[in-house]
């Protein structure tokens, strides 16, 4: 008898990110089964002491530092590896140094089981999300960037705090390159229904700036960074919702990263786009209405993560 | 009408400890306020940033950056101030440092309100408890330790690992102090009744070396920090369990540091026993029954952070 | 010291719903104290130690049962007491059968804390929680009905299961009476801020008929009333929700009952409109903007229940 | 490609002890899919129903009613068809109903997919477990009954209100027949480590009874069913325990039915036993040290139920 439905996640990479990740889905309960890789295997080792420590205060769950053939087995691979973004950098700027770890990576890891999800958290997660598609040719579909998943959540925030309703309650949607142009889509964002900026003035608050609101997101990871030098516990938390979903196959819609095929007339790239994510991955992608503004902004990003692709070594 | 059944948390001391315990008490959903007050107010704002972006996949909570005067109607005050244990460093080279920043914190820290919990982590964990008791003059039920409630995580961890059994069915405490001279209670580990030992025979696994474990438990801090520089995780965790224990007034058994006044004839000092925790602090100790040999590393223990204690300036 | 941030719920009246609400709420750890109050002493007795046996399997809780005195430092009292809906029976037919129930009910009940929060859950809960403002005097925003939080559940799941996304991802509501009467806002319902009829076009399944599920919803209550003789599991769900937006301060737009007093010309009258739930109880009523036929199915709604109200004898 | 490690759970029988499990596994957010099967098709749907109309409230979940041949492809089988225990009824006078029922059941139901695990609920649940294992030439770790998870909870449950301290913190098991000569051992009870009498002392309570004691726990069903007409709250916690062990894959220790070889020179009989249960089912059965006369008494459990086993007609 083979038990084939433990669930087993690994993450590849614990650096800040990797780690508060492997420590939000050890929360979770979602896994029974937990291995973190590094090319530091002591660091690995560190963390999953570190996280293992804490076990007896959750459900229940193996943690381990382990190889690359430990991946095979997981539902999930979580990709964290690669260098961070620094105070004042662009997440593009870190392109070609992680493209190259991501190919050192790939032709270890590789193979995945055969309806694992390849999870692209590295940045800039567009541009590696579309290399690791290339590189290891799976199925569009399983190959996953954690994409505008955290500025969707950023967006929901600062609506929720600036309107003083839950975040739950707030439907919006970042969607674009997880980058400096990213496209929060305002003609879609309602509490309840009510558009934003109709609920403000009802809810008594002061009118709100939408590009003000916009530019808080856009740069919110630079003001993290500024303020501590990293950011890492809330992608934690929007990487774990994502693999909650695929997991539980729940068809949520989330902001994730994947390739875009016609949508909108754009092909041959990787961006968030609302998909319905589930035990198969990004099973669809949602073509939203767009405002004629915001198509354009979407076009601007596209371009933008094009002319990078261009400039890698792609098979 | 006052509302005065918000329940709020306060970290000071947003450090990596602190601020891996305000990720794990957002998670859990354990209050609706938990505020951040560091000496350093801009990485207090970029913590509670990075936190609050995540607020959207978690129950709603408030979450800021705030000054002394917002632990006041806190619940909770979590103590996480001061330097860490550098790669080395025994807890105990860090009382004269973290010393100096308590005094500070408290002065501007106190008044608590009437039933707040004053929960110590920053390092070391016990005289640092003796001395917040001293110079607060608080209840002693109101004064906590973390103590070695993450030592017996570790131990049931390691006894799980070893007995390939889930660790919330292992038995097993840490007593004394958080520290070198800590004192693992073999007397009394037990799993379903049957003795640690013998419980291993039967599983069929090779029949474990409890001095090899007591070892293990004990050098583990020192274990991660040699690999990744520091311990955080687990201790957020044990951090998060006390806090939820108190607040939901379950009168659960944690070993958490306090003063002891009496017990095994030992007084004058605060260290871990298991002690019944609820609303209103550590209500009650427990004298369990010690082995003989047990009961003299205690002493040992109280000894060595008596012999500190006497070197500190204490009101 | 008094510790006066215990969350506790008493539940009045345990029949199938009361007793499903208890479990539900129980199960949540949500409170630390749960009370049973039935003019069934032995009833309240049996679940309470149905439910108390289980505890050992969830958070830490004291459940028990109790006298009317015991609700009077609850936070929340949950009124399911009276008579249920019988096959083939409207909820209004239950009127004066459960009006007077409350009448007794509430003479020994009262007076509740200061922020103590009335929930009606017994039906016809439109009339009865108007009533109950009327009979005791409190802060319209401390007495609430569950109202239309159940139906607006089930709307977004029948549209989930046609249109194959998570309940969670679909924005609908459901507002003016638990009833006959109710309605569904079509006119705000999206998913992704797509209009829900137009979603399912995109996602491939066969066009949805509106009419069709409004009439499943509007029937559900005696769907399952049919086939089961009783419904008593989503509405304890239902309560659940609606006690955690209280005691976790949510701010949480929910539809639940209450006091109606201008929006869209209304008064006079409880039913259910988009609401925000926080501590204080119903904090503030959205008046989300209707479509024409919305509008007057609304007042329709509402003379309805003005009607009923008019037959009762109200101080 | 196939996606087959979705978490499936098949309740068989949808009486009050069936959907109340059901509404507990569904509130654990544990299960993908949920299939409700009954002999009234209508009941199964009434429930299927009243339980997804809650779903919004709740972490995403496929819930219906269907067919015996949906039961193929779940990971767990819940049985909780056949009659209930009436009032003044013993749990041995429903053997032959109920037997009749299991092997109606079982012609239809089986093959299992070749994991899956046959839970059985319904009472006399040791007889009926062992029926089941001689009608199914399962392997034996692959049926379990429920036996004394519930009894054990009551014990610990009992012991915890007596004594003050929160029901995790107590460990102490029931074993044998899931009824009249179950045994509680109160050899192997203890709060951290002190036998539970001693405990009782030092806390300051009077000392508790043990046959006091032991008669509430054996007496609890009678005592909920002369209440209210039926238990079914907390045995749905009960089996979710059990199902969350296997799914999760935990190593948990708890006291599930099933075949004794040899134990205690038992054998040719199903009763509980703490037992390792994990993704295989119950993967081990603990021989714990007993008292003489807990293990006479687990003889004469063992001797009732084999003279019921005699009287049935098993190949």
């Amino acid at each position: 008898m083979t038990v084939d439905d433990k669930r087993k996640i690994a993450v590849v990479g614990v650096g800040a990110v990797g780690s508060a990740t492997a420590y939000a889905v050890m929360i979770s309960g979602l896994v029974s089964e937990l291995v973190l890789v590094d090319i530091n295997r002591e660091r690995a080792e560190g963390e999953a002491m570190d996280l293992a420590h804490g076990a007896s205060f959750i459900k229940p769950i193996r943690i381990y530092a382990g190889e690359y053939k430990d991946c095979r087995d997981a539902d999930i691979v979580i990709f964290c590896a690669g260098a961070n973004q620094k105070p004042g950098e662009t997440r593009l700027d870190l392109v070609q140094r992680n493209f190259a770890v991501l190919k050192d990576v790939l032709e270890n890891l590789m193979p995945l089981k055969d309806d694992g999800i390849l999870l692209m958290v590295s940045n800039p997660v567009d541009i590696l999300t579309y290399a690791a598609l290339r590189l290891t040719r799976l199925p569009p579909a399983q190959v996953i960037g954690s994409g505008t998943v955290l500025d969707s959540s950023r967006f929901r925030y600062l609506l929720s705090q600036y309107c003083q309703v839950e975040p739950r309650n707030i439907h919006a949607y970042v969607v674009g390159e997880h980058g400096d142009t990213e496209v929060p889509l305002w003609s879609l964002a309602n509490i309840a229904g009510m558009p934003v900026q109709e609920f403000c003035c009802w809810r008594g608050v002061p009118c709100l700036d939408p590009e003000e609101i916009s530019r808080r997101v856009r740069e919110a990871a630079y003001e993290v960074i500024a303020r501590k030098g990293a950011t890492y516990y809330a992608i934690g938390l929007a990487v774990k919702r994502i693999c909650e979903s695929i997991l539980r196959d729940e068809n949520s819609i989330l902001t994730v990263s994947g390739l875009v095929d016609g949508e909108y007339g754009i092909s041959g790239v990787c961006l968030s786009l609302p998909s319905i994510v589930n035990r198969t991955g990004r099973a669809r992608v949602l073509a939203v209405p767009l405002a004629a503004r915001e198509e354009e902004a979407l076009h601007h990003s596209a371009r933008t993560l094009q002319s990078i692709i261009a400039q890698l070594d792609l098979p």
